[in-house]
């Protein structure tokens, strides 16, 4: 017997491409097109005469930065967990609240490691089918015996559409022996957070992150806010196994950046503006989509080719993502760049167009 | 039935005491004494001007970390894993090679992670008792049937005990059909590395860290550096459930850390000499410890109480390491510290030991 019998075997995680090229429009994997906020570069140059800090292990519980996201919410410090980007933090969520038996709900179209971490962790679970308008159901996730938990994205992904918080509310009513997770991974282009329903539901957990309306995906901060209890029970299980995995930079930086509500309102009213324009010209062009609540746009053409319309426009050096799935297969998610590359993606899509 | 029901419950993990108080000597959790390598600083000074790179996902192989590292050990950057400090690394090495079947083995007092990853993995273990000096038995880990793997640290924590790298070959040669896992966080203090082995042993892998001899346990990273294929599999289970760990500042800075020989070899050597310094004179008080080979010592003293000792220096603002644990009970473990430090340290020593 060799040690490759024992590997464990899992098929890779293909991520969206991140080209080389320079002079590619990026619009595949929803990432900011606005810098940090001016305030991080001065964090930076602080962080620079303390570059001694760098021998000494971090904050366990990232403080500072768990202070300036507790403040931002009106939350207190103790409410705050502090991850490694939300894939870090959902997975400890998985580990910590749906181990304890019955199946795990989430929507059949949704973000693509709910069903690798419950594979990972064991946990059984139910992809519940959308409805024809890639609607989340409320009635779905009622009623439904003894379960491990649930989870969405709220706006939901790659969909870009929002539940309305009130149908989440009889989720979480509904479900007071199970912890309910609402991914709130787009929440600030315009749609509606969960966390005021924190004060009512001490199943509720709500996880966001800096790598989209915070525009710092390079830093690696997902968060999750919820019950003083609750994020008790996740920092347990996560320093019982791995207690410093937030970096300094991350703590210093991440601070910054989420005191500076000004430039945070500033640069996502901007992609909300930039999206009403974007969604205007997609339906001149004959496109439908699911109205959007995310910085990206789901959207297919009635007559046209996804695959075409992808492989095209990847040949004019823009880059969206699709998945070849059943029910999707037809549809580009395309991210919110700035005015000047969605202007780029219409004159593209006007010109591909009548050629398939 | 409340949500509360299904928690996942942990013993917390305590980690080594992080003080507050400024003019502490901190001795506790193994850290260097000496600040990163100036090239960092220069890094960092290049990041500032690049901070837009902040809004875009980084690098999910950490490349130029990964090609430095590579570089340094006359690897390829294909035999090259990196994470988020070594317990990042360690557990998806658990994760990956040790689920396969069988009990994995690791020493009895060692690093007090191994127990827990292998709980969270559910990974059958035994804990294999060192002899009478604190010595791993090579005959222990050999003829011992069907195995999970094998792993320990060599030196040894907290022990800092090195095992000669012909005995570690004599394991990895008897145990083709599991994966050996080497963790040499401390082996830069004048250990023997077990990375020439790596030639000749495809089921052997050496995992190592920034967060001690290169002093950066603010940035946390750690890699394993094994056989391409080996990493391959790494990288699959690793990327299919969360792909990007390694923030743009950890692949900067740390790029720059290892590039720096000279600043590295020449902070080791000093940590050594004081090393050899401190020993002569815990010799002249008395105490008694496995030689060290880590950047700390165990010591006990064989008239004095471990716990006495522990309360004496910690009102004297000194703060080393000590575990309630059978065997181990009366021993301090001792960073080395500066030579400042160290002399501090014997001069607290003096003061006490007539008193207890």
């Amino acid at each position: 017997m060799s040690w490759e019998d024992k590997v464990r075997r899992v098929v890779p995680y293909v991520a969206g491409e991140q080209p080389k090229e320079r002079d590619i429009i990026k619009l595949n994997t929803n990432e900011n097109p606005y810098p940090p906020s001016p305030q991080v570069l001065q964090a930076a140059k602080e962080l620079e005469t303390q570059m001694d800090r760098l021998r000494l292990y971090p904050d366990m519980n990232a403080a500072p930065l768990a202070e300036a996201i507790a403040q931002r919410y009106g939350a207190s410090p103790e409410q705050v967990f502090v991850g490694v980007g939300s894939d870090d933090v959902l997975a400890m969520c998985f580990l910590t609240f749906f181990t304890g038996g019955g199946k795990l709900l989430f929507p059949d179209i949704t973000y693509s490691f709910y069903p690798v971490w419950a594979q990972l962790f064991n946990i059984p679970y139910e992809e519940v089918p959308l409805d024809d308008q890639f609607r989340i159901r409320t009635e779905d996730y009622l009623n439904r015996g003894e379960l491990a938990g649930i989870i969405f994205p709220n706006p939901n992904a790659p969909t870009s559409l929002a539940k309305p918080v009130a149908e989440i509310e009889q989720i979480a009513a509904g479900n007071p022996g199970c912890v309910v997770i609402i991914d709130e991974a787009y929440v600030d282009f315009a749609g509606e957070s969960c966390l005021p329903l924190l004060a009512k539901y001490d199943n509720l957990l709500v996880v966001q992150t800096f790598s989209k309306s915070r525009t710092m995906a390079g830093l690696r901060i997902g968060y999750a806010i919820g019950s003083a209890k609750m994020i008790g029970y996740l920092k347990d299980v996560k320093f019982s196994f791995n207690s410093y995995t937030m970096n300094l930079p991350s703590i210093v930086l991440g601070t910054a950046q989420i005191r500076d509500d000004a430039y945070f309102l500033e640069t996502c009213g901007r992609i909300v503006k930039t999206r009403t324009w974007f969604c205007g010209e997609l339906s001149r062009l004959g496109f439908e989509y699911p109205e959007p609540s995310a910085n990206f746009v789901f959207a297919k053409h009635p007559e046209k080719s996804g695959e075409a319309l992808f492989k095209k426009l990847r040949e004019k050096k823009i880059i969206v993502r699709r998945w070849s799935r059943p029910r999707i297969g037809e549809y580009l998610r395309i991210t919110i760049g700035t005015d000047e590359q969605m202007r780029a993606v219409v004159k593209a899509l006007e010109e591909i167009l009548p050629g398939i």
